[in-house]
């Protein structure tokens, strides 16, 4: 890291508008200001109106300079920023010649790596800043604006905390032999980890339900072939886009669509039939169907009524017991034509929680009108309130193994191994506060800062 | 005009960037701000960091604030700049925080009208700001700049006290029979009409000619059916993007593309050939050639040199003479055939300065290279140093009614008619003046307005 470099950037969307934003930051930022604009006396944070002028003395732009002195800065650098008019060209030459002057192109995200490094934020407040800026939903923005301030950061270090005092009462016990360890002890610290180990579930389950409002919602329509899957995407998007053929196996790859149902975008992937198949082809399609399930928030599960159950319905039914945390809505199709079998006959085979609709996707509008209410109830569930929200892959990740972690410790802590008990304890630590303090910088670090955009 | 409304719009492009800007203008900005952030002391000028908050209580976004109080902001009102996360939802809530809080909509430009209308700037900035965000050109940009800062308005001020003084020199003439005016006042009033008409006459040309490095440039491909217009394209793109056929009249419609020389952006319409023609439809494509030649800046006039000048060459040449202050050049093409006549046959009949190139477009290569070069040639003589420059066909407009104006009084004030003199310069003063202060605010107005982007 070149944290001597100061860097430069436009911090403002490439495109026509009234306003363009060129930032720089490090140790030259206001000596570069200074020789760009011809003007010497910058008060800290005060909006002052001048020119940029380029090496040939030649006017650039009138632009609005706010100098924000360090260490009272976003990277906690000298940073200027330079207002610019809009557009396409203003902010582009205005950059180049601050290059000219002495800075270098700011990489994607090195504003908030130089914030994080030098103390400005935590690691979970550059995640919600990634995210805030590629936000597509309402929602998405208000939990991640609260993020921003902190709220995570706190949650970690209380759990940290909680966590430290249960070593420190284990440190205790060894200062007794086996036998004479008082139970209370014991007990308590048993008490301790299992109360820890139920926040931190109760945050997993509850954030890895709501991944879709951060990370947009993704829902898969599953089944096994020629139960109406297509005829189901064309419910759902009132329109023939899906071929629908009665040729079992007609799609073959997966077709998606998006659409809006009261404000939230779901992303909707329509799957090849899952079925055991000799068929290569088919095969393939079959395992995007089931890779593309895993990825989704929200599973359609499609059964035909009017056939009996069979092997194929079961092997989806299984399938679907994998999906905890995950919205589940059971649709039977086809229930214009004689029932097969019922709701009731299936209903002790699933394992997880779901909604179930009986539709028929001859009476698309009917069908269209069902859907959508069955959504809508699954998206209701969603509400996030003063609940903590995971909302990255990586946060889920470092709480899933904390989870084992605690999982170990409790299971050596019956045995009373109590070396084994601290180092789980240790790594329970370790992985919770990831999210704020990374240990493994390296290869993680560089790939979170690549998903930023320049100038941030 | 509803001036006591207070504006809001987003001023940065909309699309994934670290920061967006939400601008509020008008009696209410402060008092609005005050209640999104929940903060009372705004310094003017001084970039405060705060939170948004909605009714509900809820943190929107963490932003940094600017209050430029009236009359030291952009249109001389209250204005607040609050500057928050980039991407495409937070400026979007943030806005919608102060829609719900009392602030209009602003429409397109409406920032900028009312910094009009507060005297801030002229019409000629306002016409300088709107091409200079929807510039591409770094060349264009750094000419709107200059005018930006006003150099247009100085020119149309010293104009404007010329004429002035030629009035009053011309009032004290009424004084006199017309027997008595002494000869040196009359000489005096001829001969300063005459230098402001050649300073117009020059400017306007100047212009006329340059409209290309402002509003992009045009070229258009004409000449009478079959001499090899569309190969001549394909020389310039390098590839066969136009269909090239033997059979006179393929072109039935125009055909663009833009290349990029020496960072010039040329936009190339290949347009059908010109004669007369019964074909309903290829009149109608033989209309569209003219049009686009009219609007272009460049034309490039292809000749078959390897077929003997016929009327339709002759009308091609006549058109040619109709475009005066605009880039020419001919090439002589089919120069791998034995000729049938010689640049020296047409030289006389060509009224317009030009630049003549054979070429074969048999040797695409080779073509190529002839035809950029000339390109580079031609575009060369664009050069804008400090001279002024026109930068919208309302300005050119204003101009040429100016210059028609003076043409007026000079033939009157030869008779001596001093009414219809005083008259004719009194147009000419309000022509000119229209760059800076337009009378008619009206229509011409909101189309000016209209084109601008939101939040400016």
């Amino acid at each position: 890291m070149n944290e001597n470099r100061t860097i430069v950037a436009i911090s403002t969307p490439i495109g026509i508008g009234a306003t363009a934003i060129v930032r720089i930051s490090g140790q030259k930022a206001l000596e570069i200001t200074q020789k760009i604009t011809k003007k010497i006396n910058f008060i800290p944070r005060y909006a002052t109106l001048c020119c940029v002028y380029n090496s040939s003395e030649e006017i650039l732009d009138e632009v609005i300079v706010i100098y924000f002195k360090a260490p009272a800065s976003y990277t906690r650098e000298d940073v200027c920023e330079i207002q610019c008019h809009g557009g396409v060209v203003s902010a582009k030459i205005i950059l180049q010649t601050c290059l000219e002057r002495g800075a270098i192109l700011a990489a994607p995200g090195e504003f908030s790596k130089r914030a994080f490094l030098n103390g400005r934020i935590d690691f979970s407040q550059i995640n919600a800043l990634s995210k805030i800026i590629q936000s597509k939903s309402e929602r998405a923005s208000k939990i991640l604006a609260k993020q921003l301030k902190g709220e995570l950061g706190r949650f970690v270090d209380d759990l940290r905390q909680n966590l430290l005092r249960v070593l420190a009462h284990s440190e205790v016990m060894i200062d007794y032999s086996e036998e004479d360890i008082p139970s209370n002890i014991i007990s308590n610290i048993s008490l301790q980890i299992k109360e820890i180990q139920g926040i931190l579930k109760s945050v997993y389950e509850f954030s890895k339900m709501r991944q879709g409002i951060i990370d947009g919602h993704r829902l898969s329509i599953i089944g096994k072939p020629n139960v109406g899957k297509s005829s189901v995407l064309n419910a759902i998007l009132l329109y023939e886009r899906a071929i629908t053929s009665p040729i079992a196996g007609t799609t073959r790859d997966t077709i998606e669509e998006s659409v809006n149902i009261e404000g939230n975008v779901i992303r909707i992937v329509d799957t090849a039939g899952i079925r055991n198949s000799k068929d290569e082809i088919e095969s393939l399609g079959i395992k995007k169907s089931i890779d593309s399930m895993f990825e989704s928030d929200i599973i359609l599960a499609v059964f035909d009524l009017s056939r009996n159950i069979d092997n194929e319905d079961i092997e989806i039914i299984k399938l679907l017991n994998t999906q905890k945390n995950k919205h589940c809505i059971i649709a039977f199709n086809k229930s214009d034509l004689s029932p097969a079998f019922s709701h009731a006959d299936i209903q002790n085979l699933i394992k997880i929680p779901y909604e179930n609709i009986k539709i028929s996707t001859k009476d698309l509008q009917n069908c269209t009108l069902l859907l959508k209410k069955t959504f809508v109830k699954v998206l209701q569930k969603d509400e996030v309130g003063d609940e903590i929200l995971l909302t990255s892959e990586f946060q889920l990740e470092a709480i899933k193994k904390a989870i084992e972690s605690l999982e170990n410790a409790a299971c050596v802590f019956e045995k009373l191994e109590l070396e084994l008990f601290s180092y789980n304890i240790t790594e329970a630590i370790s992985h919770i506060s990831s999210i704020t303090q990374p240990y493994e910088i390296g290869e993680m670090f560089d790939k979170m800062f690549g998903e930023f955009c320049l100038g941030k």
